[in-house]
């Protein structure tokens, strides 16, 4: 099957551009001698998992429970779930899991590491533990060294626990407007978890893994001391987002969405049937276009604003031959909220469609 | 099953607000003497569109190919399909349709028209078709009387068309600040639709269906002159996008998002379990809360922001008892965005969980 042959809206992953960027992300790790765990977040599926894991990775990261049961259920045998598991349902469910793969699990809290004792003790298996620590970034994880130690101690304790380490995700990367601003935010985000793995350290805790970096800040954070992994998950595809942010070039960007031109309401007006129903509405203002999609090499076409399932293209002079029928791929701006909504993806190599995969991990928000 | 069964994050329907808003609906249009087709856009489900069908409703709208086959499957007869249908595959699909229902689609080009008939000669079935009619919104739809004669003109000489009537959407009723503004959005609306329909009429065009009129614009459009058909969808659930409007009232809003608190980083600071991937990234300055997501009866409880998976509230002195394991029920802004990332919705009565339905039209953006 060819590019051609695939009815529009449909989100396409250029399998050279993947393996690139599997293979340089790799390179970084190895180079500074850390982990690779990539968060599965990007591409929610078991086949680009496995390409993660071939090229090196140790494991890979995801967010849900829902989602470490399709990629235990595919053979995935070493996952981080980097949320709280909260409530009796997910402490039976994550049970059930532990005794098919290495599971590891982050807490912030003293509830949630007593919850995540009672799935080690239903499976009977203890629960390896990360304690999340916020490095500025203001969501979950422990905000002093202090609650971090009187955690680690509990979770070192338990018979039903086994403390693994710290973790931390600094999202406030994203906002950085300069390689200066990532380079100092990223500092922030490996010094606060080395210094409170340090402090752990020096009380006998055992602490096996000091995980940070996401895809702007990895390559930072993988150089810096004390930092044993890093768990970048954009970089697989790349968007508009880490274009902006310098950490993509854009003619690296894996994952483009094929749309049809499907009105021509006005010679410097097209729209196509693709809207926030297909490219999410992450969108911001960028250098890049609008932010919201991207037809490389096509500065002419202007993806203005969307509804739910239109694309609103404003033209240039050049452009404005556009007619309906016609087809054209976008970078997106956001490549995860774009394989959330797709419940499949066509893998192609050049113009060839090698596979067309099912988005396996898509919606699971539980 | 109760309410307190349900895992969270869970989207919940209350059919008592949801048949209450079904009534109202059909009674503004039974009043003005116009039919009343809903977009099914709203609640992407067979249960729920036969609920307005049986309360009078003269059939439904959908937006995508992909949501009228889900909808014929379920034995929903009578359907506009309100979106430019474009491409050979989409056209066959068409054709395998047409036999089951009674289907209308909207054009707004020639191509668009031909296409459609092409679909009439495959299935020996001739298709019923609007012309969409651009009253302001600036997406889709012929910008003149002169283009909506041409096109009405083929449509109503080709042997595998008939002329149905026009059709407009003004989504810039959704940007309306005042009831004043609403009410002179929708005169445009409705006085641009109805002079084009007049003019067909007089050069003996047949104008069956003259239909406009969202949610916030109905209840003007239902009463002004020349206008036969209402199509608002929203209005079945409501959302804060439309309690911001004026065009639905807070407490009658039908759809929620159950979620659990699953961190507690700060004594002002709680997360809950559904960010964007739940709530969607449709979000807007409003002053009922921050116009993310909503707690009837507790102000104190602000969704500041969201993550993929993490929703951050700022708690006021009140509510800092709010604990881990705790649960909240949050009005969404844009409740379509959040029917589109639900795999399931709970209908409930009172507490109790009446059914499960799969939301089967989701995702369908073919």
């Amino acid at each position: 099957m060819h590019k051609q042959d695939l009815d529009t809206p449909f989100v396409l992953v250029d399998l050279d551009a993947v393996e690139l960027n599997i293979r340089t992300m790799q390179d970084v790790a190895d180079r500074h001698g850390v982990s690779l765990r990539p968060h599965a977040k990007t591409h929610k599926m078991s086949e680009i998992a496995r390409m993660q894991i071939e090229a090196g990775a140790a494991g890979i990261t995801v967010a849900k429970l829902g989602e470490a049961e399709v990629m235990v259920a595919a053979g995935i045998s070493d996952i981080l779930i980097a949320y709280p598991i909260v409530g009796l349902p997910k402490i039976e469910r994550l049970a059930k899991l532990l005794p098919f793969a290495r599971i590891t699990a982050a807490v912030d809290s003293e509830a949630g590491a007593l919850a995540l004792a009672q799935a080690g003790a239903l499976a009977g298996v203890p629960v390896r533990v990360r304690i999340e620590v916020d490095s500025g970034f203001g969501r979950v994880g422990v905000g002093s060294a202090e609650e971090a130690l009187k955690l680690a101690r509990l979770v070192a304790n338990h018979p039903w626990l086994r403390l693994d380490g710290l973790m931390t995700f600094a999202g406030q990367s994203y906002d950085a407007t300069s390689r200066e601003e990532l380079a100092r935010t990223a500092e922030r985000e490996a010094g606060t978890v080395a210094a409170i793995a340090a402090r752990l350290a020096a009380e006998g805790l055992p602490v096996l893994a000091v995980s940070a970096g996401s895809t702007p800040s990895a390559p930072y954070v993988a150089g810096m001391p004390g930092i044993t992994e890093i768990r970048p998950g954009t970089y697989v595809f790349g968007d508009l987002m880490q274009v902006k942010l310098g950490a993509h070039a854009l003619d690296r960007c894996a994952l483009t969405v094929k749309t049809t031109v499907v009105s021509r309401p006005a010679s410097d007006r097209a729209v196509i049937d693709a809207g926030t129903k297909v490219f999410s509405s992450d969108g911001e203002d960028s250098p890049i276009g609008t932010g919201r999609g991207y037809v490389p090499g096509r500065p002419g076409i202007t993806l203005e604003w969307m509804t739910e399932e239109h694309g609103m293209l404003r033209l240039s002079p050049e452009e404005q031959g556009l007619a309906i029928g016609d087809t054209l791929e976008f970078v997106p701006n956001h490549c995860c909220a774009v394989v959330n909504l797709a419940d499949r993806l066509a893998a192609v190599r050049g113009t060839r469609v090698e596979h067309v995969w099912e988005v396996s991990a898509r919606g699971k928000v539980h």
